[in-house]
């Protein structure tokens, strides 16, 4: 009974170590695993510095890449400019404002790419360095914490251990004091027993005195051990009400700290981590996002000259800058013979008959010329019109080689084959030269109709003020208009055959 | 007299073969202005192609750089993720998300530079060089059309001449006529005031006979002459009206030149220039624009991330990742000893009184130590609220330095100067790092007094307990407790000394 008593005892201490064990080893294991957390991320704050570090050097290489393209082209330009005639703003043509502004945004793209590596490195990869040792200092300062923790926890078992041991002493007491009570008031019964047969025999026999002291001995044997027996079993008691409150203290103190206390830990390692790399990648975005936002300015303002891309300007620009090349020559005057003093038509006699005739077989030729050159500028006209639905065909949105939601394999298979295959193009191409052909055909058609129709008005308009003028021969107007040298004016006459007055500067 | 004569038709002559001359000579300069404008043309697409062809390449480098870049980084989680838990994404932390997100990004970047760079190559190119193509061809097409509006003006004016030499002719024919016919009136008059003298003497003479026929004669000269000079005189006037008629018809048709052929030939030489130079450089500006929105795209999955990154959550995936490091240990259970049949606390006399001293003790001593530890909460928050004010500071804005209209040369110093100073820096650190020690020295101080508390408190709550219940002695719970080796759960106590309870997955 003694050995499986001891045995017990063993066995409850062994289970409650075993009990502490694990949980010490837990926290050994809690500190790992905080650590191989703080290593990961030293790790990737290494990386993501790696990273910034060489992204940082494309984009700077970029950047003078980007440059070198821009300068080269421009210091051609300014070369080049200075024998040309483009120096004036007002003679730049619209086509070379759209090449200049490219021009423009690359040397824009280089300097932005300049000024997102700048960053990187300036900005960027300093903060997550500041990182770096914000979490080493903060591990170590956490793990101080921590040990802290753990101590509390040691202690509170180490107490609950000694508190358990002292109940089982007490207790073990306690029953060694409760048995050796027994064993008194066994033998005390014994005696009241043999007392109770001896009172029978008493009367006759003189050995009563021997027997009452011993049962007095007995009884206050009995006595001792009832003391005995009352003091440690409130040993017991204390003991054990200690070990009881220690035992809900110490799993009010575990459960604290696997509930709260390990969690804050991590939370002090933590500290501001994810807040500083917030702010480090908000760092990038801020400088990714307005990169692109200078882009799209950039962007908006080639496009805003593409939308401005203006062949009539371009070409009174032309025709300004070679302004004695394009200007209209005096008009050729009248010019009288030795003193003739004649200076209009003649319309008298014999004259005049064969005038009028000749005056409506051009009014009749003329008719007819007009309506079949009308024809023919019809035709011209929707041949323009087709022309001009090919030239200016949508067929430049290249949004699809962009799609990342499909397969990125086929993206340059899709930019390739819809808009520039060779197919399509040479077909495209091929529909364009000939109608192209036809429209140079009518063309020279109807500049032979029109030239012969400007003659033969002219002629008409003149034998009609002739004949409508009748004898009245003034020279006055031609000789003022002679001695002006005026240039060429729009005859108001060319109008009529259909032709849209444009505004020309000269 | 004649020689003045000759000296002026030779002069007219001259006057007119100057101004045609001089035509001509603007004809050439038009064609020679019209040539130098195609080859600028052709110059400037050529530059153009070789400007895309170099940028082409530029974006192939930067592709291929970012593409390494990312795949380094990337190849190096694919290897580190087979050791590590990260396999399953939902152990993927918010950091470690953004960290993966900024590589995708690269990779993207990576993959829309080299469709840029395709699309350069592949499609502006190409279009840039049918845009040569066309201009030479039109070029051509168009000189035919110019070398037949020539034509037609070298036509009309050889034709003026023509008839202005034709009147000139009938003219001089008309005045030598005329002085013929005005030689044989003077010989009539002559011959007339002769026979008047005559007349008187006429019958004292026999020589009447002779002087009748020869006044007969002069008479028939005469009248010969009359009609030799109305008949120059009626080819003069129609001359006269046909080189005014013709002089009428060629100002129109060089009228009609200068004002509208010659821009028509520009037209012609123009065709589709503008439009497929717009079209090409739209094909450019949407490759880039779709760049930039893709990029975009790409940084708002990545912002969206950033707002996303939350240090709970990623605490709560480690402890799930480490669930046996962080799992809470059973609960110490009670053991009663030798089979001590008492499992709560004994609160009979003579222990009652001791107890309920005790407990009014501990609830006292609780009091006063949870109005001190509540005290250092409150210190505990403001200092971590001002932790986190300085962790939260929004100083990621770097949208000054991309600021093109400000003078270029002062981007770098801005960017630096204004959010990575060493001053700046080493400033806010500083002060960082002793608000965090000041932090960590007062939560030290709360962790001791909340060790303290909910130990008092446990013991506390168990004497309330057994006080209040009295001697009703339940060990049925206890037991059933043991039995079930409950893992210890949130005590409610624990919230009575001001800790937040936090959502915990275990």
């Amino acid at each position: 009974m003694s050995s499986t008593k001891y045995k017990k005892d063993k066995e409850i201490i062994a289970d409650y170590e075993t009990q502490v064990k694990e949980i010490r080893n837990q926290l050994v294991e809690q500190f790992k695993c905080l650590e191989q957390q703080s290593e990961s991320r030293i790790q990737l704050l290494q990386d993501l510095q790696e990273f910034f570090r060489r992204k940082s050097e494309i984009e700077l290489e970029y950047s003078r890449s980007l440059d070198k393209l821009a300068e080269r082209f421009s210091s051609k330009i300014r070369s080049s400019r200075e024998h040309q005639q483009f120096k004036k703003d007002q003679h730049l043509l619209s086509s070379v404002n759209c090449w200049y502004l490219v021009l423009n945004q690359t040397r824009r793209e280089s300097r932005d790419h300049a000024t997102l590596s700048d960053i990187y490195t300036n900005n960027v990869i300093l903060r997550f360095a500041q990182i770096s040792e914000d979490i080493i200092r903060l591990f170590k300062k956490s793990k101080d914490i921590g040990i802290q923790m753990h101590e509390e926890l040691v202690k509170v078992t180490n107490e609950l251990y000694t508190v358990m041991k002292t109940y089982h002493m007490y207790h073990t007491e306690s029953i060694s004091a409760e048995s050796k009570l027994k064993d008194a008031e066994k033998q005390e019964e014994k005696q009241f027993s043999k007392s109770g047969d001896l009172n029978v025999n008493l009367l006759r026999h003189e050995d009563r005195q021997p027997r009452r002291s011993f049962v007095r001995k007995i009884e206050k044997i009995k006595e001792k051990r009832q003391a005995k027996y009352s003091e440690n079993k409130l040993k017991c008691t204390k003991a054990r009400n200690d070990y009881l409150l220690n035992l809900a203290a110490t799993n009010a103190v575990v459960a604290k700290y696997y509930i709260h206390d390990v969690s804050d830990m991590i939370d002090c390692c933590d500290l501001g981590y994810h807040a500083s790399l917030a702010r480090t990648l908000r760092t990038y975005l801020s400088a990714e996002y307005n990169l692109e936002t200078s882009r799209h300015e950039g962007l908006d303002i080639i496009e805003n000259a593409v939308d401005n891309l203006d062949n009539r300007s371009d070409k009174h620009k032309i025709m300004d800058m070679h302004n004695q090349v394009f200007c209209p020559p005096m008009r050729f005057d009248y010019l009288p013979h030795m003193g003739d003093e004649v200076c209009q038509v003649s319309a008298q006699q014999p004259v005049q008959t064969e005038l009028l005739m000749r005056y409506h077989q051009l009014q009749s030729r003329l008719t007819t010329l007009k309506i079949e050159n009308e024809e023919v500028r019809k035709t011209l006209d929707a041949t323009m019109q087709t022309l001009q639905d090919m030239l200016t065909v949508e067929d430049f949105d290249v949004s699809d080689a962009f799609q990342h939601s499909r397969s990125t394999e086929s993206i340059k298979s899709v930019a390739s084959e819809s808009y520039m295959s060779k197919l399509n193009v040479a077909k495209r191409r091929s529909n364009q030269h000939e109608t192209e052909m036809f429209y140079f055909s009518k063309f020279k058609e109807y500049l032979n109709g029109s030239n012969l129709i400007i003659k033969l008005q002219a002629k008409h308009d003149l034998l009609k003020q002739t004949l409508g003028e009748g004898e009245r021969a003034e020279c006055g107007t031609t000789r003022g208009r002679r001695n002006a040298r005026a240039r060429i004016q729009v005859p108001l006459l060319l109008e009529s055959i259909g032709q849209d007055t444009r505004a020309l500067n000269f």
